[in-house]
């Protein structure tokens, strides 16, 4: 099976070097210490970039800067949606002031009619989990693309650069990046577009502040408009935007994670109870078919699904990650006993969690209160 | 010649008649008197509607409603213009609140980088004018589409409709309406949707009132796509617009008045002397080449630009215009004589609306203060 990376559609096992030359990223090598106690970066799961330099500068040299990210809550936030959310909070903690816009507009475009539903979906979803996770929303411009602000003058400025963005880029550009070309694509494409550069309007932080945008794997073609619109706008100037770009999660059954499938995923909001079940139900197996088999052979890390979700971050702990890893393959570890360890884990997450979403909902009230919303 | 009109070209002579079959309008038959107070409805110059019988009830009733209309600033406000400002203030004074904007993210669009000064233009030319003309700004709802309010919640109600339209039209029909399908073009008309519908927003007048759009004859190609978005649109029910179509303006030389050429118009910050020397050298005559021969064949007042400027509203009293137009037939007034009538008429307009001028620029400074542009 060949691989494909579209935004669209993720087949195949990813080889991410031949990703980073098809995109043209850069692999993302040694990093301040900084980074290292973050376990996505130590761990290589962030594994490309562009401008990042500009980035590592900034939180060197302690000067601000922007994190950016978006959302289009369809269903459940899981553990793939929790990559984005710890380096998040990650660069929230190092000083950034964090942009998080829920993509409402580009969900009506892609026909969902229900805004009054999805902008609860994306709080008592979404932005409870993120504040759960740790999110300051102190620190936190946290908007509707369909309500960017109650501050007239950042409104005007968000949108108009949307609409100001489209002189910048042919029909053909965006055939190229999006296949699909309907009014509705560009419209959302463009207001996408300037979700990402709008922060270095001078409405916003007063001047052009970097800002670091990290996405998944197959979420490139999106930055590099949006860097591209940037270099041709003619009423400001921009920095160019930096980005990081992570694995993907692996889903239960092997493959990404998918919203529109619960058995792929365990939810940020499903009881220890239901994750223990999905593990021991669905969670693919890098062992052997039998005990005797296994302890000769070996199991096969890479590929199992328990492994996988200590390692990128359950288990935070590298010398007990590596211990599992190592028992695991020699065969000493049977699936059984990783999957019990896993559930140990994620039934303690859970719980502490599930504890912190309920202080979460007072904090979000009052914010939103706060915000006029 | 063929005749050809689309929003971009007008080209030949115009078979008003034929437009109102190829666009689909209705012809604008017996309406109440009061409409007949007004020189371009009186005189056939408003030819053709959509469901204008909403407006007309709406005016009987005393109801509120709404005018809309939309400018570009390019060059200077000539007597085409004017054509639309008698009709917003004809409008205004039969109760309607005007909704004014300037298109200047269509004006970026469409190449123009210089905001500032495009700014500058729309103030000092044309929004004066209209105040000179009679323009009440305590009515009026006056805007840029690139800062449309102060008040936020209009602000991310208007540009979020602009962006969600987006779902509501496709390639083709777009590309049937415009030709030109650049991603500029589509954002630019779908914000110029936006523009005729948001004034039926909750956040605008409380409640959907009922709008005119007085246009060009060739502009309806815009008003139908606005009027089919409204038909689709999912999350608030909007009442069709209303809107008339008048003739085109005659330009000095014949064609249209364009304001790319300066010798086609007679702006109405030109002084008297301008003006007199334009009709003198360049306005189109419908005489004959010898005063013996016009005498016996008389001369076509149909095509003479002058006699066109007095119908146009230039001479108010339908007696006086009708003894001008005969007289001119018959030979007995020569084209000299009817150029010096037109200038004795437009001396007297020209000066009084320069003084009216001075006082709008006041009228205009507190308004632009009070509305924290």
């Amino acid at each position: 099976m060949q691989n494909k990376v579209t935004p669209w559609e993720v087949k195949g096992n990813i080889d991410y070097d031949k990703l980073i030359k098809q995109f043209g990223l850069k692999p993302l090598s040694k990093l301040p210490k900084i980074f290292q106690e973050q376990v996505l970066f130590r761990r290589g799961l962030i594994f490309a970039h562009r401008d990042f330099g500009l980035i590592v500068d900034t939180i060197k040299n302690k000067k601000s800067f922007v994190m950016m990210t978006g959302l289009m809550p369809s269903g459940k936030m899981h553990f793939g949606h929790k990559m984005v959310a710890d380096q998040v909070i990650f660069y929230q903690k190092l000083g950034a002031k964090v942009y998080m816009n829920v993509a409402d507009i580009e969900a009506y475009n892609s026909r969902n009619t229900n805004l009054k539903e999805l902008h609860e979906v994306a709080i008592s979803e979404y932005l409870t989990n993120y504040v759960a996770l740790g999110l300051d929303l102190n620190k936190c411009d946290f908007y509707f693309q369909s309500k960017r602000s109650t501050d007239s003058k950042k409104a005007n400025a968000y949108y108009s650069l949307a609409s100001m963005l489209s002189r910048h880029v042919t029909y053909n550009e965006l055939k190229a990046i999006y296949g699909n070309t309907d009014p509705a694509k560009i419209s959302s494409s463009l207001l996408q577009a300037a979700d990402m550069l709008h922060p270095q309007l001078p409405e916003f932080e007063g001047k052009p502040l970097p800002t670091i945008i990290p996405v998944g794997a197959d979420q490139d073609p999106h930055l590099r408009l949006a860097r591209d619109l940037a270099k041709r706008y003619k009423l400001h100037k921009f920095i160019p935007i930096s980005s990081t770009n992570h694995k993907f999660s692996f889903g239960l059954k092997g493959g990404k994670m998918s919203s529109s499938d619960p058995s792929s995923y365990i939810a940020l909001t499903d009881t220890p109870k239901e994750a223990a079940k999905k593990i021991n139900k669905y969670a693919f197996s890098g062992g052997q078919p039998t005990i005797e088999e296994h302890r000769k052979k070996g199991g096969n890390p890479d590929v199992d699904v328990s492994y996988q979700m200590l390692y990128y971050g359950l288990e935070p702990d590298d010398e007990k990650l590596k211990k599992i890893h190592d028992d695991y393959k020699s065969g000493k570890l049977l699936t059984g006993e990783l999957k019990k360890y896993l559930i140990e884990k994620i039934t303690t997450f859970l719980t502490e969690h599930h504890k912190k979403r309920e202080k979460a909902k007072t904090i979000i009230n009052q914010f939103l209160k706060k915000q006029g919303f």
